[in-house]
């Protein structure tokens, strides 16, 4: 595959750029320390996630309107809150807990690698987070995006058609001159179907130790890297 | 007024941050001088101008379907190399003239002022101009946005309401936690209107030794200065 005419890469940003587990239960375990309350941090970040898949395909089956995924954890966080036995949350920390979503740390190699490949492309997100939150999160931790582009501007959630197809729109180019780089198989092969490149790197402790799926490539991907640095050595930055 | 709560800034960028008219006088003189033409490039760039704000009436009052900045000028570029008698240009030439509205120079001040105003505030574009045009631009002018938004997220362009509205949004403020930028008096009093905070600053040569609007501030915006340093210097950074 010539690869000579991608200009600008779009990245999925949970799990591929940022270690949102850690970085929760890691967060989350600060504020149980804060607060005196003892939980299985682990099971109760596990727990959360559960809503997020759901919660975005009942938008994208058009089953409930538009929703943010912020408004998807919030709801699920006050059952969590009360199955955990944590009560008497002010709203102000309840916000502040679910805006953990924010407050993800990069992967080692996530921003040496992006500032090597800012040099040559644009970069972009192209994440199901919310606008706002990749914002935020990119002040945290230190993204050097080009651009912001999230599945909220297409008002459905990927593997939505309308998201992969917004973002070639909005970026100026041919599908064939944006790769989409992810640690999930099912990403790239909804990218692929829309002309995109496609760069493929596994991130084996996303879900953590036990981790099953996404460990290999599982496509004919573009490109397949052990990690971001490999793919800023593969595109020749 | 108090200002404290402000968390982000919406830039206007032609005029505002970039100076497009000479920017563009100086990119089609040196192509003219390629081409061996001989043209006055101050009045073709001033009537290749004229067709930007009715092409935009027409998209918001629905006389016309979604059009993207690019696509108006092209139009027009099309008809002034007609009335100029410049002939023969292939596609990819026009194609790059077109594309001389992102490969536009920022003023003095604006780089410098971005980068110090960065370190406190979410720095966003709030634009007419296209998408992959300001993702292009900030690559060519250094200008350290944390993010993208224009008014083809809206697909209405600039003073409609959802405009301004989308961008409150996506940015996940209240209206009052983003201050407007701008160099003109018409694009703050619609930010005000939506209960924006404002800031004015003057670019009395935007349209060249002649200009006659907004010299100075026509309203009672929050904050009034001479440049984008003055800017950073009122809010602190």
């Amino acid at each position: 595959m010539n690869l000579s005419g991608v200009k600008a890469l779009t990245f999925d940003v949970f799990g591929t750029v940022v270690d949102w587990r850690g970085s929760i239960i890691a967060d989350a375990t600060a504020f149980g320390e804060s607060k005196g309350v003892s939980v299985d941090w682990e099971r109760f970040v596990d727990a959360w996630k559960t809503c997020y898949r759901p919660g975005m395909h009942r938008v994208n089956t058009g089953e409930v309107p538009w929703s943010t995924v912020y408004a998807i954890y919030r709801t699920k966080l006050e059952e969590l809150l009360v199955e955990f036995g944590i009560a008497d949350l002010t709203e102000a920390e309840k916000h502040h807990f679910n805006r953990a979503w924010e407050r993800l740390d990069p992967w080692p190699d996530s921003v040496p690698a992006l500032t090597r490949l800012k040099r040559k492309f644009i970069l972009s997100t192209l994440s199901n987070g919310d606008f706002a939150c990749l914002v935020n999160m990119a002040k945290h931790a230190g993204l050097p995006w080009d651009c912001i582009i999230v599945a909220e501007n297409a008002r459905r959630y990927k593997p939505d058609p309308s998201v992969y197809r917004l973002a070639i729109q909005l970026l100026g180019c041919r599908p064939e001159e944006v790769m989409m780089v992810a640690a999930h198989n099912y990403d790239l092969a909804h990218a692929a179907s829309h002309g995109m490149r496609t760069a493929f790197l596994p991130r084996p402790t996303e879900y953590g130790a036990r981790q099953t799926t996404d460990l290999r490539a599982e496509g004919d991907w573009d490109v397949i890297v052990d990690n971001l640095e490999e793919l800023a050595q593969a595109l020749g930055t």
